[in-house]
């Protein structure tokens, strides 16, 4: 821990009087090394069954936890912790959705990406839809799911096919 | 051919003015998504039988090119090709003394790195070793072999082991 703090203020200090910099670089380094993600998670006490969780994330080797210390410190938000599985992976994520509108999106859309481009696009759309509640309502929710699995992979890797989903909204 | 650069284009709009900004988001990006190495391969008509081959490289999936041709850009050095295995995998890299020398080195001195830190600083030592021509004895190029298979996780995949390198240099 007292390890931790340390190499985060060599870091600073190394960035000190460059604060701009340093975010360009978060944000160069988010484009390779982050995901912008929507989780649609079964939850059977909400009114249509699932729940819709955007969520930001950095990936690092824990040997590097540093640098997620340095997205930690400069979002002032979110947490580190270890993800599950055989690699050691350390795993830096903002998911609460004051955190995603008030801190993750004004930094990308400050800092620009390159390569994620397109999926920070898609991530704010849902963002906005679930801030005006359009997720509430069933055609608005099944908008929200075609764009969230439309981000990464079209939906590859996902427990629930959209279909398998859809099958289980109350019928209109 | 013309797609990438009405590409490229677009992105250097998109940081016009804040070419610096570029800079710092090109150090982020490669400090996650870029090697710095020092092949050691055979080579029978030099006097060692060796030759040390430093390269810088950033990888991406073919769809997002666009990064790849930004740091050529910027680099104004260097060349894309697509890395031969199975996965649509570009590679851009520079492996020119002169473009390691010129470009690399003083890009990232200038935009430090941070989870690479230290496998950059190695990287500039085994450099300036070769500049100074210390590996063409037998005991400088005993000690950048053991610089260069210290950098990346130990030597860990490298064609030969370090002890099969050093046995067959000419005895003292």
């Amino acid at each position: 821990m007292e390890q931790n703090k340390k190499e985060l203020s060599r870091i600073l200090a190394k960035f000190k009087g460059k604060e701009k910099a340093l975010q360009y670089y978060l944000a160069g380094f988010a484009d390779g090394e982050s995901s912008f993600s929507v989780a649609i998670i079964k939850h059977p006490t909400l009114a249509l069954g699932w729940m819709i969780n955007p969520c930001f994330q950095v990936y690092q080797h824990e040997k590097h936890r540093e640098i997620l210390e340095v997205f930690k410190f400069v979002f002032n938000e979110g947490s580190i912790y270890r993800k599950s599985g055989v690699h050691p992976v350390l795993n830096y994520s903002i998911n609460s959705m004051r955190g995603i509108r008030e801190k993750v999106i004004p930094f990308f859309e400050k800092h620009p990406l390159i390569v994620k481009e397109e999926t920070f696009k898609t991530f704010c759309a849902i963002v906005e839809a679930m801030e005006r509640k359009e997720h509430l309502t069933i055609q608005g929710f099944k908008k929200v799911v075609d764009m969230a699995y439309a981000m990464n992979q079209q939906g590859k890797g996902r427990k629930h096919s959209k279909e398998e989903i859809f099958a289980t909204l109350p019928k209109t």
